[in-house]
């Protein structure tokens, strides 16, 4: 993997102190895990590793998808739309993506009675997260 | 389909003047198909009709995808993520989501030479939008 993307920022060319949305979607089965914004750190660390990173907004800086819980997300293929400001990042991810314990972050779904979870969970966020406080 | 989602807005509680993301899928092929921001009035025209609606930027208003083309998208499942900020939208499309003549915004792929066309065209843009100028 490492190298493959070691041009992606010559050929995005992101002016500095923007950001880029990325939607980080599973490449085997096709499900939308995330959306995440992208900084120049960012995509250079993901250039360099082969590994989503993302700009952390809440915390301010970049982090690597992973760090904590390892379940990191190798980049399988990158995609860009047609007026070039948008990411789509297929991954292989190593476990699940949301720090609530799902495989993706959209695990839940409007029915009549409102928002339900319509997805199982695939790890016990508190034992793979314990510093998180879980406040949302 | 009409009224499934008349409560959306209620259950989600966008302030007034704020934008939400939303993922735009294919419901059968899990395609990514676009990414869009949605506002009060989008919400409540895919409340009220079913069908995606979204704010273009550009051109500072609503839209309805598929106004001009015909490629509607019917929302078929409607999924938000752990923060409550970010929206996925399971669509069935009448036709390809680019302007570009694509079935996806996200037809480019990165390669070592730079970013290759990696999709079939689906449709001649030039015929099923004959007032736009392809800049983009």
């Amino acid at each position: 993997m490492q190298g493959t993307w070691r041009n992606l920022l010559a050929w995005l060319g992101l002016p500095a102190g923007r950001l880029i949305p990325a939607i980080i979607q599973d490449a085997a089965s096709g499900m939308v895990l995330m959306l995440v914004d992208l900084n120049q750190e960012a995509l250079e660390l993901i250039a360099a590793t082969g590994r989503v990173h993302y700009y952390h907004s809440a915390r301010r800086k970049v982090v690597a998808k992973g760090e904590a819980s390892g379940h990191f997300q190798d980049v399988v293929e990158i995609r860009l739309n047609c007026r070039g400001d948008q990411l789509l990042l297929k991954v292989r991810p190593a476990g699940g993506a949301c720090e609530l314990g799902y495989q993706s972050c959209f695990f839940r779904r409007l029915t009549p009675e409102g928002w339900a979870t319509a997805d199982p969970k695939v790890f016990d966020p508190e034992a793979v997260y314990p510093e998180i406080a879980f406040s949302h």
